[in-house]
């Protein structure tokens, strides 16, 4: 496993990380949960991604008992948590970056996650009923506090990123130092344009979330919506159109070929492919089994078939279909 | 109910809130204050403002035994504290806000409250003889300590603002974010004039007290001051003045004909009235019965009906007795 | 009593304080200086000074008993400490305002005193072998950590105090809002010539001590040096060449007949003095018997005597005597 | 024993003062360390260097066991410690200054110290692969929480603590006080002439290490590397070539000349050779027995003796051999 600089940070991630997105809680127990991460933590994985609306806070409750069980050197590990959606309802604890909110919410996650401090804290989402003098406010204290080493943001525009560097610039605040977007074949130009001068200009640090498209890229949704499948989920309706277009899983079943001739899985292809981009500073893979974890974590030593011909004939099959 | 934005700031408060000056301790001791507030809650209210000063001390002990036998989610409701009379004797605790006394007096008031942190504090008056540098210092100190979520003002003038503001600004500390200025029919210039610019350029938000006119508006004190009123409670002869002013009752006695007009009680006008402002975050409504509380939350369903002739036939009568 | 602001700051500060200088310890147990704390709080006395270097910090722990036992509102009182000096032998903690030496000083003083804070805490002489960042931080970091509530100087010369200042202004650190100078009738051109500009430019408030010029205004050296008296303490050796001067001494006695005429004390005289200055906040005032403090006391009462011909007639006498 | 300023600090540090690197584990259990330890303090000792790498963390546990059983008052001495290469395996945790691991380092070595704060931290080499803000940030914060007293660099060049510098400045952060560089008769570029303007510009003291070139100075690799010498340790390989340097050791016979004429060894040479240089605040010096520390410490008394002449002597044996 190859380790990345987190940005300009000096934190260093390894390159493909594991988060609990979907299938904690939902799909596994903490026993399961602590299968998976066993398996990645000896694949060399440093990274583990967290947020408090994960199985609204189950999530976080999963990962930190088996934290405790693995019982690892605080220091060798990072955690991550988010807050934006909050778990509790109320008009000051949804959709939310308010103090009253964020000051709550670490201190749930943390007790949730059995942990001092998370290494990285997220806001989940921009929030414009807020303004980023609180939002960087709070989360300067969170680190002040002890309660997190650094901040990013997740899904913020490159707009948004720079006001908050603004605000920590004018009043000696700590700055984010990463940014948590959607990155797949099929969803780049947030990271590949509209970033593009947050790389050298801040030094911004990327953790990328759904390499496979939520699956689309395994070729599971080619023919239609597998039972089971996130696609049929019902509280992953809205993922249902980008799912089950035509011309995406047609380009599905030609990037087949590729893999094929590369010796990889669909997974493998599509996680190695975001690796290429030198500004992604880890990939966050999901898993609900050990196997998966494994076969993801092989991913890595696919990057270095993607030579310039892979690249080129991807980019055939699949570069006019990215939002 | 609705929630409104506190000014700028990302933490929202219930139009209509609950307030217990004059009330608790002096009419009112815990069962009944906590019945109060659970009729408020019910009614969805989230604000509920207090002072050091109220009933010396005794108002925050009474809303703390209440607060925890309601045992709501910390993260659910608002609570607001304010100082400046101070409540033990002496030069340094009178009429002050230098930093000896404000540092004493938030322990004093979260002990009595039995909580961590209050989210509101304010300042209840400007303090002449105590630079603004000690003052905003200390206010900052106390939500750097965890104290309290956020700080402002009550009766402060629009240039007293500014100064803090500047002062916050120049030292990187935390700048107020709320006005507490008395707001009714008959007082309205401090609102509605002098505090106009700092809407837009500080973004400050406004807890509105005394939307009754301390009782006058209900018509209570048409025919003189009736026995067991406000006015006839020796501690509140400084309002008694005001409360019998003859043009303002005539007043009183024609807005009862909006009011009947309307189908709403003189305390949902009055208080409706105040909600026609959109600067006002919320109206600190006062109550020593459960049904009095909500009569007067039903005042947010009066503001809809307050249209434009209504509100032109409103002005017509009072528009010109208003401080 | 009257009290005055210490400065620009909000703290007030009864113009007539007690201080533990000389007399604690060496001349008093815990038991005498309880009685004439207690006899100075009877006459309005809100602030009681010390330093830890007074008696070896064992007027500090003579101090500390007495609070104990009188058990005074803490919000009532304001005490003072002073570091430069130190207790403990060797080359950081002696004549030093380093890092080190302050923030283990503070710790020993608030263990002595049985205090959680001191309400001003002061760098007792400047110390050229420290830079002022230095100096500034630790004093701003004794406020910060709650430590004092805030910090001024002693007998720092001008341009040290707006060094001081420019540091605290140019880091955002506390400032200091006082210092201790000596000021009597003989000792009078740091506070009326050289700190004049100090009093506007950054509102500095004056604790002064040795309103008796250590005991020569009383007229108690007139026949030379009494035994038992400070004059004839070997570690007092520093003051016998000023005490004995004969020019002041006989000033003492033409002063005498001033006194004679107001009806008041030498000592009231030479009190009520310095209290004629408005940029004085407070004078020292020290007491080894409760007689003798209350006697000091009605030095308040002699302010009002002290008119514009009193003052010319002083003048006359005392004027050309004073450094 | 004459005590010197660590730079424009107000810091005090005894000019020669005893390390631990080499000796403690490898070769000195607590009993040993704690005799050289007291042996240095009878002679005036007040600073005791260490760091993290020492010994692998046992360095820092063997002081700690014999502070806590000297028992001196925690502020008459001065210790440090180190951070960089980290003793917990992983890419965060090795030659690194990211947050996380120097965090986590300074607990531990709180921990195996049995110290509430160390005097001095330092950051033991520069980190390319960390920006200079977060490492500032980093280290400011370990004097914020009261885990420090004041920090500095070891072996970082010129430009790097420059650049610590004016992040310091620039967010109103802590700055460095301090480097420890190695010096000796054929180690100086650094200190003399790449440092000059450091001196004056920033105030940076020295705290200089290896004053005997490791061993070479004494004269012990005249005639190849003896048996149980450092130079024999596999550990100190890297140090081969230069302990055995033919011209060196040439140099080295020929000061042998010099010591004798003074009358010192040519240990208690060298170190006093090195506090002819203004700029060094203090030698540390190493030994592993008692004899040596006292040795050692007579080379305060040889300062004296190196007057203009033989610094000339000494500067035509060796001057042009040094880097």
């Amino acid at each position: 496993m190859n380790y990345r600089r987190l940005g300009r940070s000096g934190l260093k991630v390894s390159e493909l990380s594991f988060g609990s997105w979907v299938t904690y809680a939902n799909q596994m127990d903490t026993g399961a949960a602590l299968d998976c991460m066993a398996a990645a933590w000896d694949a060399g994985v440093n990274f583990f991604d967290n947020a408090e609306v994960y199985a609204n806070g189950k999530s976080e409750t999963i990962m930190g008992e088996a934290l405790k069980k693995l019982a690892w050197p605080r220091v060798k590990y990072v955690v991550s948590t988010k807050f934006f959606w909050g778990i509790v309802e109320g008009p000051n604890t949804k959709n939310t970056l308010n103090r009253k909110y964020l000051m709550d919410a670490i201190d749930g996650s943390l007790a949730r996650l059995q942990l001092d401090f998370v290494d990285l804290v997220y806001c989940h989402r921009p929030d414009p009923n807020t303004p980023m003098e609180e939002v960087v406010w709070a989360m300067h204290d969170m680190i002040e506090r002890g309660k997190a080493l650094y901040w990013g943001t997740s899904e913020w525009s490159a707009s948004e990123i720079m006001a908050a560097h603004n605000v920590a610039e004018k009043h000696h605040l700590r700055r984010p130092v990463v940014e948590q977007p959607e990155y797949n074949l099929f969803h780049r130009k947030r990271v590949e344009v509209e970033y593009q001068h947050l790389y050298k200009d801040v030094g911004m640090g990327l953790t990328t979330w759904s390499p496979l498209a939520s699956g689309l890229l395994t070729g599971k949704y080619k023919a239609g919506v597998p039972e089971g499948s996130r696609g049929a989920m019902p509280r992953m309706a809205f993922l249902l159109e980008k799912l089950t277009d035509k011309a995406r899983n047609a380009a599905v079943m030609q990037l087949e070929g590729v893999a094929k001739d590369l010796g990889c899985s669909m997974a493998q292809l599509a996680i190695a492919w975001c690796l290429k981009n030198p500004h992604v500073s880890t990939v966050i893979t999901g898993a609900s089994r050990v196997s998966q974890v494994q076969e993801n974590m092989k991913a890595a030593d696919v990057v270095a078939k993607l030579d310039e011909a892979a690249m080129k004939r991807i980019e055939a099959i699949a570069g006019g279909l990215a939002e």
